[in-house]
């Protein structure tokens, strides 16, 4: 199977290492910043296009890595390129994969469920890779590549990527903010937030041996006013903080009540 | 230094492994379950204790290990103990020190920041120790036997302290309520939760490297509106975590907008 990428940021740059590394046929890899694909093919020993409409109908499959407002855009100019069983698969846990309806035979998803940041080495035997095409040669085809890139291949349907990304958000974006909140107060306070990671550290390794529901411990989990008052007290100079403190000690104290 | 443990709750029997294993003196534990403290000393070659009148005067230093609306009331009871030198520290991140002073002359604080489950090891080697002595000899005492076991010791009032447990709860609890929420949202929809297990320890990796603030990516902090009510519409079926998900991309959206 041959691939063309399309978008040189963090998804695509770990993605075309990945490719590479096992061996997959990278034909030529776009991005409107020049210099950039152009270091980046150069890594990967192969093309670099910088004019969306000057990529090649050598490839089985192009992957759009692109930001999630420019899947739609870019979709757009690339119908010169839907012939035959040319695939379309767009990388976003965010978008519908009927956004590429309108556009092209064969699509899908090839999303890869996990935080990319561009000097962050990946490791793709860890992370899920969410497949999805649109008909039975796309899946295959799909599924294929996937398998060869990643060990832990997911058939999700738009719905089921829909729900996942809503607990992305949950568990990476939510809580990464849940850490700047408490870096800040830190800061302010002088008191270094490198005390807090090997409890950020157990907090997680507990997924591993406990339900987190199960898990839940702290002053809203054993119902103890007097500690939270203390909390919401100190948090008076930090509105906003104490909005969020006050929510989620009601939502932790609810879940638990629900049972 | 001579040590005896009140309190056989998830903190004291971590402590009373670590001191054991350090080799610190380990006069008496005790419990008011006679049965766990028990087995317990019986574990540690120690002497259980069951009756809170009854403790011998021969330790040096009385670790108060138990639930934090327990603190006053046990300290309330070991008046008999308070001569010489003795010195009475508790283990609690929300329990101010003063809260000792009635009762004993020296009396101080043992807080090791971490989250401790009764099965699962604790490494002393990794976490913060935070500790306190309302007196010169009080501190050296307290110093000394928080360096013999944990390389990490600091030295915090109860100011400092306060806001390091608000803190905690922050990158703790509240962390571990959105690892709920969405483990109740993947049941629902019987997606499995491991499928996220990569994302959520990728999340804490990155804080070796970027400041949480500058790490900070997701539809809130893009602004990506089209994103964030896509998954407010899915969650009308959850109204708490819909208004989690609601106010948590507003901080974000705020914390970036000062920046």
């Amino acid at each position: 199977m041959r691939v063309s990428l399309i978008g040189a940021g963090n998804v695509g740059y770990h993605l075309a290492q990945r490719l590479r590394a096992k061996g997959v046929t990278l034909c030529q890899i776009f991005s409107r910043d020049a210099k950039k694909v152009n270091s980046l093919a150069e890594e990967l020993g192969t093309e670099a296009v910088s004019d969306l409409q000057a990529l090649s109908d050598e490839a089985d499959l192009y992957i759009l890595a692109v930001k999630d407002d420019a899947i739609v855009k870019v979709a757009g100019q690339l119908g010169y390129l839907n012939k035959g069983k040319r695939i379309f698969a767009h990388t976003s846990g965010a978008t519908s994969s009927t956004v590429l309806a309108p556009y092209f035979h064969n699509y899908g998803i090839f999303y890869p469920l996990q935080t990319f940041s561009r000097t962050i080495p990946i490791d793709f035997d860890q992370l899920p890779l969410c497949i999805y095409g649109n008909d039975v040669v796309s899946n295959q085809q799909l599924t294929q590549l996937a398998k060869t890139i990643c060990p832990n291949v997911y058939h999700l349907d738009d719905k089921q990527r829909r729900v996942l990304h809503v607990g992305a958000v949950m568990v990476n974006n939510f809580t990464n903010h849940l850490f700047a909140v408490t870096s800040e107060i830190c800061k302010k306070e002088k008191l270094p937030f490198e005390l807090l990671k090997p409890l950020i550290q157990e907090t997680v390794n507990k997924l591993a041996y406990l339900d987190p529901k199960a898990a839940q411990t702290g002053p809203a989990a054993r119902g103890d006013q007097g500690t939270i008052n203390t909390h919401l007290n100190y948090l008076d100079s930090f509105p906003a903080y104490q909005e969020l403190y006050r929510l989620l000690s009601a939502s932790i104290s609810q879940m638990k009540d629900i049972g």
